[in-house]
């Protein structure tokens, strides 16, 4: 079973006296998706932190192709990138889920590291069953690309 | 030397499509200005957390008077209406800088617990020096109202 | 039909140090909720707004009775307390979706206004349509409350 | 007189449960950051939405060197790396105040639209003064930048 993409009604908190979604809001949908991604995957990013992990954001990029607006409904669709046991990046696509039309596309970059001690985390070593968990939805992404 | 109140300047992220700043952002303003008020008195809140106190919110209240735009700056005055040693209340004043006006009024209502236990602190006999000052600033507060 | 509640996950950046929900996204999820519940009584916000009616709040309050951590999924009950034509006021009640807890509870009063002029509207008169609706609903919550 | 950057204390909303400031906020404070350079320049963005123009963000970026902290003081450095009269790029360096540790980078993408029509619009034309302004002080900054 696929990822369908996480389905967000813009707030009206989040919009602006422009009248649109106010782009720095952009970054937190971003997170929200890749929590919906990981809860569809069964591990839910709480379940993470519980494991001992964290998941900061090394970068971040946002390309605003078309202005969201308040009564927009929108789907985002997430890829992995890249995963490496101690990288994971991920790619963004928005979209309007009316017209299809893609508004926003966008990336992160991640790294693990222990709670407690705030190293860096191989996950591969430290925690195999997540690591599995990503490696095969890497390398299952990668074959329905290249399909 | 009394406290003269927080100064604030709007940010284009917290307006909204009605052109005015959103009502949430007001609690976030009240935190900001008790935060300002706190290092005024020469304990900054992330001392008070190094020291091993939080001090969460129980309730809020806020009353809009007037709509506050993106380009007003506004004062916030912050009052302790109440201090026991385990509770602590605040009211808050926000007025336009230019004009004076009142445009808004809020209070809340704050415990005190210990960081690691979440258990309820007296101040009086875990943070002596702490409640002395809190202590203080509320019994100056309430003469010079009174007078 | 009876509106059943909006329910919520938690996101991550709502979170803060403290380790909980932080206490000023509450004042944002009661909004999420009377707007989802507009749009179950088929007049969404956006829709409102089109209409041109603005619906400012003009005073909300808060207690919180137990604090919500990230992995809490909540449900928000919204209830009409008062509805004259020209004022509409809410209660909300946040209940732990998964254990009933009672979690936290607010109110939010409210007037509504010409899109245009900012002038004060009688929807009984300028949008007799959505006063119904209103109405009705308001009408039809105090007759179950007394049940 | 040139400008110094933008002094900035993270507010505790904008911590997260991993005890840092959430990636989001960064891009707000460099929005804060480029309206403050404004306002420094005399041209405050308040004024600009008054003279008819909106400038949107068409894309960010943003990388993360080292997580800044509830209680860590910044300042935020802002540079035009491009102005056409059609586009303007910034770049931010962001700098713990006390040790000068460079924290974060980041850049943003700008068009001027009309904020009645939507349209772009291009400053030279149809707003000499402003135009003059971000051209000057984007010449200034080249030449700085090549000493």
């Amino acid at each position: 079973m696929n990822y369908t993409g996480y389905l967000r009604q813009p707030h009206y908190y989040e919009t602006d006296q422009m009248g649109i979604i106010h782009h720095s809001n952009y970054i937190r949908w971003f997170e929200e998706a890749r929590v919906d991604w990981l809860t569809f995957l069964d591990v839910p990013y709480y379940k993470i932190e519980e494991a001992g992990i964290i998941i900061p954001v090394l970068a971040v990029t946002c390309d605003y192709k078309e202005m969201i607006r308040y009564e927009d409904q929108v789907r985002i669709e997430v890829t992995i990138d890249h995963y490496t046991g101690t990288r994971l990046e991920f790619s963004y696509h928005i979209y309007n889920q009316t017209t299809e039309n893609l508004l926003t596309t966008g990336t992160s970059k991640h790294c693990f590291l222990d709670k407690e001690t705030n190293r860096l985390l191989q996950l591969r070593r430290s925690h195999p069953e997540i690591h599995r968990i990503f490696s095969e939805t890497f390398e299952r992404q990668k074959e329905t690309t290249n399909d």
